[in-house]
């Protein structure tokens, strides 16, 4: 039984290990790049490289950037007032790709999960807690997951300004069915929150 | 609307052209690997460079291959009345996988196929007819696709060796109900495939 030369082998295993693809995807992907034109494989390979070259952390909101401040907190058109509070920077980039949010971001770099050992002093929530003491900020979004993490730390965060006697408004992302969702295969946790969150129409 | 930075978008579009991954992957793709360790990114863009530099068309059957001829085409013990007739090399890799080839194998590269203009002096099937004149060769087996483009190109080999009138088994993948198959989800065309091929047990 041949197996595949080393040079296709070795992309494989890099593939492989990229979430959501697996051995045959892997392997699919491979012999595509080794299909494709060398410009392809070239240029891929620089953007894998310049990727880690050019992107920092924005020194303001832990977001991604290519400079010392992100496009969002650079932007004086930013209500400074309004912070929206996420796990990860993908997670801001999904927010901001929908267009409705006018304030500015706060990273938090992870959620509070006692199982994977991750608590309070893990992830940047003193950091928030500073921006909050500054005095500007009139209320944070808590736009964690609704998982049991996300709602684990959107509870703790509220504690805190709670507890140090912030006066900020703390509001959390809405939950309920998704648009198109049908009842009948909804979960029981989402139907019972989307029924304590009815609206009048 | 803040967007990505560019060394992300950069990424991100890279991703996007490889086979079966949408904007959605490529962005959780492209944060992955902004995540992960430095070295993951330069041994992974190292990867896809070398595949190019290193990679060759065997000169025997046209699989992939690091030297002239490929690992199984510079086997000795391998059977080289046998030919498996395949489209791509990466089919000749999932064969090897199997394990039951003892032949060796003849990449195509390429089906014919009018409409996208791919005729049969566009793939290797004179290169197939060159190493069946050698006379050593006893038997094809024709493990294209079971395709209309993977059955019209096995229909024109078959043709092809009887018109030159080459002493040469011609053979072909087996069809039917693919293993662990439910027969009442199966098409007509494989039903009554698989109901021509019965075989006494």
């Amino acid at each position: 039984m041949a197996s595949l030369p080393k040079a296709i082998l070795d992309l494989v295993t890099y593939f492989e290990r990229l979430p959501g693809i697996g051995p045959k995807s892997a392997t699919r992907l491979a012999f595509y790049i080794l299909n494709a034109p060398e410009s392809f494989s070239k240029e891929f390979s620089e953007s894998l490289v310049a990727l880690k070259n050019k992107i920092v952390i924005c020194e303001e909101c832990f977001g991604v950037s290519e400079e010392a401040l992100c496009e969002v907190c650079r932007d004086p058109k930013r209500d400074k007032k309004v912070i929206w509070v996420v796990e990860k920077a993908i997670d801001m980039m999904a927010l901001e790709n929908v267009g409705g949010v006018k304030g500015v971001y706060h990273v938090l770099g992870g959620l509070i999960n006692p199982l994977d050992h991750v608590g309070p002093d893990d992830i940047k929530i003193e950091e928030l807690m500073r921006r909050l003491k500054e005095g500007e900020v009139e209320e944070i979004v808590l736009a964690t997951n609704s998982t049991m993490e996300g709602e684990a730390t959107a509870l703790y965060i509220k504690k805190e300004v709670k507890d140090i006697g912030l006066d900020v408004k703390v509001s959390r992302l809405g939950s309920g069915l998704p648009i198109g969702a049908d009842l009948e295969f909804a979960d029981q946790a989402t139907l019972s929150r989307s029924m304590e969150s009815r609206r009048e129409i």
